[in-house]
């Protein structure tokens, strides 16, 4: 068990899928909802589960909130209970509440009463599931700035045996291949010798135009 | 505009991000949905925005889905309406068929009824939220394979005017810096006398353990 | 007790005549319904009857669905509950997997997630009646082809004493009376000398013109 | 148009297949509910559909219902709705009213009201599954008296390629084929030599017992 | 206890009333409902009370209803109920059955399924209160026939002191008072002689014409 | 038209009897309801009837139910605004209110804002109905005081071709016959050579001992 | 424990208030309310709190409510449940009665069914809160007559070290400084050489014109 | 028309009371309501009143409301709306933002999104009742520190015909007298020889324990 204690306080769909890789990190857990059925479920994965109802005080302090390290306040659809029971949160001492907001108007209440962070899941999911449908090679990226971007692309089947020489994307349309993850391993800063192959991975790094121009040209 | 067509069918929280951003990557999109309030919301961000009931088959059917390149079922918590939409979907002959699942048995159903991608928004977020909250640096990663990852740190106060060459982080810990996004613009490659400032940020490349060990050493 | 078999979920008004009628054929049935009243009403009647959750993996997997040679889904109004249920039975293993379909376009869902048969008990009636409606001597009838019918019709009052060879339908009509149940007993493939009485029921066999005809020209 | 006329009321599954095959067997169909999307559905296959709520004696002389030869009231799941509507029609003068019931007590009470005919489309769908599914080469089959019946059965791969004479049913059996369905034409009272193919489908007439005895020795 | 005993389904307002006036009668009365608080208030006044389902067959014939002289369906508000119910106590064999009707529509089938006598208690009081609302003094009538009228009328101020060879009603209106209800005692068939005081009661008898032109003279 | 005028506010079954009752007897009728089908209904039937909501003072002023001379308050099943109507009504000056109460406690609210006068439907129906319950010939009944009843009784078979003479009530029971309606016509104070026949009523006056004992006597 | 005793019924926002402030005022309290969450959590405030439906009689009774001195009806929206418990503590003899309005005419049935006192929270809170955002100083105030009002002045900066000689209130605007509230201790009629400071509260006494042109002039 | 704008959002019980009182005491008023009958009822007394939905930041810029010198947030029920309604009005600039809160709770996170004042009207109205209810001649009060009062107190009867001398409140009590309002007006600083009627209203400064005292020694 590491040292770093959550409560997750709602366990719904993002809340569980939270919970449980914080589980999986090797983090000790405490999983709340006012649902027994939720609990239920959730049970067996975490280290302990609770039925109780998040907006009172009192549940919260017999609870022993304060001694944890980070509480998550991922109530689904419930705009007051969320803010109600973050408010308690901190109150109560908890040194770190992120918040899972539902509009940008609720983001706003919980920065507000000062919450240390706020994700907005879905619309964040969204906005990633838009790249990878425009680009269909694309299997994940990190957004580095505004213009740079570092994608994992696909190796389409039309790149087999080509070589990182012949394919030159740095010459040719400014970005660089800084890793190839093949079959047998993953192969950090590759040299110009390296061959791809159809079912490599490579991970590219560039500004948008570069990369989109790189994929237009080489992949599609 | 750009060719693809996308038809986006549930402009809830995910539904109307996924819309807003691939209009904002410069693609036409239908955003459907049976509620007319979140129509009007999306009707001044989309090409077009239909309230209708797309369960039945005639009413998607005159909607002309099937010249969409691609079918998005983001249909919020409803199942039924999400399976009885995505088999439609197929059965017109949308090219691509994607659909957002709200628990593993529905990801199954939508499966066998032939849809080309499963997205599970939440589930994948609270997995992603997991990592940045046990790595308070972490602002997003890619996982390469299941020991390799990509990770986008932000550069601590302690490592304030260090140079790569100082910090060494290939000798010590066997992780590669690959970039470095600076307040100037991003460093692809990095040199060994490249400095990092406290408000930079670097993409480190390396195992999971390489890159835990590097965090919590000189990091923390 | 038969060696076959049967897991029945859902003990509406179909789902308990269905398990009723197999019990009296004398199969074991096991049946299942989420309404506490709707099982205890079938409690006396089949070999087992349980109150539970069929959406639920686990609870499918307690039952022991798994050993039943056939399930049916006989859920009534929820297509999601109806949907989820078959694709867990035949992801357990069930051998042949039945299920009422509610509409044309649920039915090709339940097709998709690879049951093996679809009812459609409610359509499949409205078609007998309709048939029984307009030609008021038809008992009972079975569609042979598109063409052919086999008709279980009543006798009427004027062909009270009439024999085959009077009545001669061969010649006359083109369809041929295979078998005349009278109260004594039922005699198959009747001769030219046996004679109809009011009470009787004959089984007649022809083109659905040919039968048509017959009912038209001797019996109304 | 043929000359009889028919008003269904309630068009939910039952109502709305029985409406349709009517109206595919000639004859004019009124169809009323008082759900306007039910109407709305079936108004492009009937002659005529109407939104009415038939409970009311006012309405029903408006729709001129006492100048039909028969009223079928189809009405899903209102006992109330039911049993008001019968009797109304009774009342109009409607020369015969067929109605659904949906439990035995319901039955009773259309009766004694002076419904001509009760239907339990469900009950009577889950009988015929329930004997389907116990003789799997059993398609569709006629009860003519307590013990005997008319089985509609598919030819089994077995018997592929043999003779009614060497299959020999009735000296075996007790049972008589009277006729084969086969993909030229239908064979009414077929020969000795007439040879079985594996697609083909069989008439048996025989009591229950031989016909079991019969399913069991040869085609299983 | 007198020997005739009542069993009296739904305890509302009127089924209550009736209850606990046949048991002020001396008779023993088993009181009905599907609501345990409608049940509990009044099992301290009748003989039994019991919770239960009307509509199940099972329960009644458990209830021992067959037993009971006179069944009284007083079901408040759910027609569906009041005609199940009847017709079990007419199929159980209970000797007398009456049940309230909330509609005309109502009243019609409850006759038709052999009820014994259909009451209209809202009904009847609406035309009872009428008449009283009309003529202040009226107190209560009985309708003899269309024309004639049992009236018990308060005798008004100025008629005190009168004697009934001055009022002299016969002479003057047609109509005769047949009783006076004084504070000492009732005067049946008065003389000549015997005088009205205000507070009296009197009790004439006559055409509906005569006692209103009697109300009209003398009283108002 | 008669001069009184009458507002009823709730045409639910007792209020749209009062009110038809009413109109038949020649006064002008202003019926209200807040529900529409309700007022409908009665439009037909009644001077007036107006949709409103009766708990708003300025509603019923724009009625002008000041000008009526009886405002009846039979709401049916909302005491509220039963009670805030009656004070409006009160406040606006009707000369009489009278009101419908549901229960006892209702009532002496009623009595408590000033009232004319309280009546219980249901209740007193259930009295009524109790008595004719127990005697099965009587049709109809006068409480004159707390001994003395006027009962209307239906002559029995047994007594056809009786002269009262024969009877002779008064000496074996003490009670009188003050008239008998006949099939030609009602006979006030009958003559000691007046014959009863089956289909005769006889009125009775006598205390309720004396009219039970004739009753047990003579009719049973 | 004071003499004079308490039941408050009803324990929303204004009757909890209500009963905590009598509570620290030394009265013993019962608190009761139909709702149990209500009522556990008054438990530990009152010396007793009752979980009971008070519109029934014998439930108040066996409270023994006729026992307190001063009964309160708070409850909250509920007009009739508020009106039927008012009569019943009236009637149970409670010496002292006062009730919560929601409207005027629902405080005008609480007077004519004899409440001693009707009081409207929301309608009185509402113009004192109007009083205080109209003067911004105005802390508190009492309404003498129509004319006269002691109002509690926060005294502002710009009077700060001025002494009441100087500021001359009753020569310049006719209303006198009663009290001045100090930090060190209330000054009952302070004197000419009393200095005001900013932090200090004045106690102003005149008519409200007086008043407001003190105000206006001085302070603002 | 005084130059202070306020708009009320909320017109309940609360909000309706304060927007009727500024509006009397000059000032303009914008009301505004989602709930169209509340709006409707407002609607003759205030300069504008709106039927909007307040969480909506369209809504309230169309409204303009940052031109408003002060908002009044008195949303009865939706703690969820009052805080989103609270943070816009703040967010759009209005100056001054009083709040209505319905718990403790919800008045830390009105306070913590920056609202200017919040208010407690049934809480503040519980404790109020509470004092006048424990001292039956206290009128109204105002709480100048921990110990000090200002009480308006009814003369009782056994003060009629006493002076200022012979009572002497000062130095029995400690308490003064600082005004008596009598029928022909009010006396502000009394004098010894003023004397004290029936019905006069006395105003008394001093610590709580002096007025206690005071009260029940004189008044009771």
């Amino acid at each position: 068990m590491k040292s770093s204690q959550f409560v997750i306080i709602g366990l719904g769909r993002f809340g569980s899928s939270l919970a449980r890789e914080l589980t999986k990190l090797g983090y000790e857990v405490l999983g709340v909802d006012k649902d027994e059925e939720a609990v239920q479920e959730m049970s067996q994965v975490l280290t302990h589960a609770v039925v109780a109802e998040c907006t009172d005080e009192e549940v919260l302090r017999s609870l022993g909130v304060r001694n944890f390290d980070c509480g998550v306040v991922a109530i689904g659809d419930d705009i007051q209970a969320s803010i109600l029971t973050t408010i308690l949160l901190k109150d109560l001492g908890v040194k770190q509440v992120v918040a899972k907001a539902m509009t940008e108007l609720h983001g706003r209440v919980l920065e507000k009463i000062g919450v240390d962070r706020v994700v907005y899941p879905e619309r964040d999911m969204g906005i990633r599931v838009a790249h990878q449908l425009v680009s269909p090679n694309l299997l994940d990226y990190i957004e580095l700035s505004k213009d740079y971007t570092i994608a994992e692309l696909a190796v389409p089947k039309c790149l087999n045996g080509i070589s990182l020489k012949e394919l030159n994307p740095r010459a040719r349309f400014g970005c660089s291949i800084v890793a190839i993850n093949k079959a047998k391993g993953v192969i950090i800063a590759p040299e110009a010798t390296d061959v791809l192959a159809e079912k490599d991975v490579m991970v590219v790094i560039g500004t948008n135009q570069q990369i989109e121009h790189f994929e237009e040209s080489v992949i599609r």
